[in-house]
């Protein structure tokens, strides 16, 4: 088993780099229709499964779509345009979701660990969850979500974050964007002024403008959100995150955070909505408890997601409102916002209720303090002298920048093209900054593969003209 | 077996109906805790499933919300203000979801004939989808959704409402609500204009006046949508129910649609959204197909769902968008109404795909037509000389209406007290009207009990006295 095992991995590794290598020359272009798993098999005399694995893993890293039936098709990639012959590579996939650029890839953003999921636990619940549907399942309309996992996540939250809530303020909804259009619908409205990080994640801002809010870019400096930029507009809604900045990993201050909910709670038309998209991670000291936990005022709106605990094809999010934002959040919930199918919500609910969720947490948050060790390491050794490793102390990423260096844009499109999932801070970012960055996601890079992987992120490093040139 | 079945159900509808009483009259007010079911069971000398089952129909039909360990409560509900002292009883669920007062209850809305729900097939897709969960499904991000259902649902929605379109064409929504949410930004944004059907569906207006749009009444007549009350406002979408309008059952007539195309290309910032909600069921004559699929200038998107063909607790619609439109809405998908749970995706694009969905709608279709054809008849001898009965000639539900009779939100009241589901056509309606009606659903009443069911509605009636009497 454990030989024929190994040669399985390593023709379906073959089969998945020929096909991948074709995709990133431009020989199968967007569209293109893979051979089928069969032929394709029996053309280079292999098992049909090792084929399929292949296709699974260019499926999972972005490279083409599975249509069943139809076949499998080359995804739709933006090409960037080359700024020499060597970058021919360099296209990064278009699609515009969560960091799904790097998903699957080395060092890609918010991709938690995937191969140590407990799937067969997972199954089970899920399992178990169809076959006690009842027809109270099959009629359920509750567009808030379902009690079970509405009193699960309240356990959860309270424990984890020191969110203190009852069931009813929590909506369960399909992710965190659902969570933030609730949030902004529910506070301050369409007409409302949102304040954003900058820099920070593009999709909050993308979503609130599309709401039609007014949105303010609020600067981040070391300590996080800098307080003292926010305007007087009203009604007004920061969104924040708190706990690990996206994108620069910092942990908002203590004295940020006082100053922010003195900020909110001077008058009744201010808002927080806090983005807790990876609170669950923290590796040293004591971390700080979520913003809603420490609001005395109740002006904070929590959002909290299982894409980074669980996983992302989960989609499931929920967003926790103060008292008196419950019934209208609520009802907002069955307008714009409503939940998604019971039986993952009972599912999920049967998961946490039993305890595998904090497990789950508990053993990724070793194996990711080792993995980030790996990584920061090999940061120090291989762009030390060069760039600046901003650990900050929890998450799933970690911020390397620098000034007067290469564009951080083009390090990205290297390292893309070397196989690798990092980010630019670029990206993150609206106003015009001389500091240059990527971002190094940590959580599903083993730790034997963290040198070796940072060192290709150094040489697409070394690889990049500066700004200007050459 | 068999006799041992039917004293289970027995003993299970005296559980059911005593609980329910002392809901009613008030014994047992909102939020207090009905005993555990091991505890009533062994009070009652029957067997806890017994219990259990009765628990569940009294949780499906919203009487009380079961919160696991936590124990059944009884839900709020809203209580009118009595107009006589026999109106005590008066009192209808307070939870605003769609058609959900009536859910499980005799004639009442968009509930599907549940006890004919191939659960046992539908269950198996779901496992099958669970046991074949792959990395690549962890990690799944497409906020349009899977592609494997998004093809699946292409085939579908040609083949049954002739609407054609590519899977790109579709986004994954949860439910219908969000199908709106998405039609609405991707077309006249947070400040255009949105007609809505007067009366019409209420979550179409209240959606759309949270997203910050300005609603506008639109008259409906026997043809439908009146497409001449259409003012000039820029940019503007017309919200419509063309198969089978939302309350009053009207097919929109071909004159009529022509004119609402012809209105919408007339200027390139019009544009039409069809809430398909029941176009699967029509029951005489050749049904029209879908307002998009006559539309020859791409200005009209259509939003279906699988609440009324499968089941409410499923929690999935799509929105199909025109092909100018296709990238734009997969966008803000991505960014305002992400996709649902994967696994439930797949699962349906299974039993879509395997041909299971269209022969359920076939057989429902059928038995659909017996049950209307026994409500009609039960209505037209019960209510025949006091009001007309407005049949249509498709959907789940008939319209019954009159003038200068008793106040149709009196009549849907003592009804609920009765517990029937039918609703006044008085909450669908914006403008004061002199007309009453009421909504009745016949998907879920088994014909034997239709001419019974139509005579509690018959009684409602006559107890209800004349608006501004006695």
């Amino acid at each position: 088993m454990g030989h024929g095992h190994e040669r399985r991995e390593l023709l379906r590794d073959v089969v998945y780099e020929r096909v991948r290598d074709r995709i990133l020359d431009g020989s199968l272009p967007a569209d293109a229709k893979l051979p089928s798993t069969r032929a394709y098999a029996a053309e280079l005399g292999l098992a049909r499964g090792t084929v399929e694995e292949a296709y699974a893993r260019l499926a999972a890293e972005g490279y083409v779509v599975g249509l069943g039936p139809a076949g499998t098709r080359v995804r739709a990639l933006e090409v960037s345009a080359p700024s020499r012959p060597a970058a021919r590579h360099a296209r990064v996939p278009s699609d515009g979701d969560r960091f799904a650029a790097g998903r699957g890839l080395p060092l890609g953003l918010g991709v938690p660990g995937l191969s140590e999921f407990p799937f067969e636990a997972w199954a089970r619940s899920l399992a178990r969850a169809a076959r006690r549907t009842s027809r109270k399942e099959l009629a359920s309309t509750d567009a808030a979500g379902e009690a079970s996992l509405r009193v699960a996540i309240a356990a959860h939250v309270g424990l984890a974050r020191g969110v203190r809530c009852e069931p009813s303020q929590i909506v369960v909804t399909s992710g965190y964007q659902s969570a933030l259009v609730l949030a902004a619908l529910a506070t301050v409205g369409p007409r409302g002024t949102a304040h954003v990080e900058d820099p920070g994640y593009p999709k909050t801002r993308e979503a609130l403008a599309a709401l039609g809010l007014r949105v303010i870019a609020a600067k981040v400096d070391g300590e996080g959100l800098r307080v003292d930029t926010l305007g007087g507009a009203r009604p007004a809604l920061v969104a924040v995150t708190a706990s690990h900045q996206m994108p620069t990993g910092v942990c908002l201050s203590l004295a940020r955070r006082l100053a922010l909910l003195d900020w909110a709670s001077s008058r009744d038309d201010r808002w927080l909505v806090e983005d807790d998209y990876d609170g669950e991670f923290h590796y040293s000291g004591s971390p700080l408890p979520a913003l809603f936990a420490v609001d005395r005022h109740e002006r904070t709106l929590h959002a909290g997601t299982f894409s980074k605990s669980l996983f992302p094809g989960l989609r499931v999010g929920f967003l926790v409102a103060p008292p008196g934002l419950a019934a209208p959040v609520r009802r907002l919930s069955a307008l714009v916002a409503p939940s998604v199918p019971a039986v993952v919500q009972r599912a999920l609910a049967d998961f946490i209720a039993s305890g595998k969720l904090a497990r789950h947490v508990a053993r990724m948050r070793k194996l990711y303090a080792r993995r980030r060790a790996a990584v920061l390491d090999a940061l120090r050794e291989h762009l030390g002298g060069r760039a600046v490793v901003e650990e900050g102390s929890g998450g799933l990423h970690l911020l390397v920048h620098w000034r007067g260096g290469p564009d951080d844009r083009d390090v990205a499109r290297r390292g893309a093209a070397q196989g690798l999932g990092v980010r630019a801070l670029g990206e993150y970012r609206l106003a015009r900054a001389s500091r240059q960055g990527v971002l190094v996601g940590f959580a599903n890079v083993p730790e034997r593969s963290a040198a070796g992987a940072v060192a290709r992120l150094a040489a697409a490093f070394d690889a990049s003209p500066p700004p200007g040139g050459p």
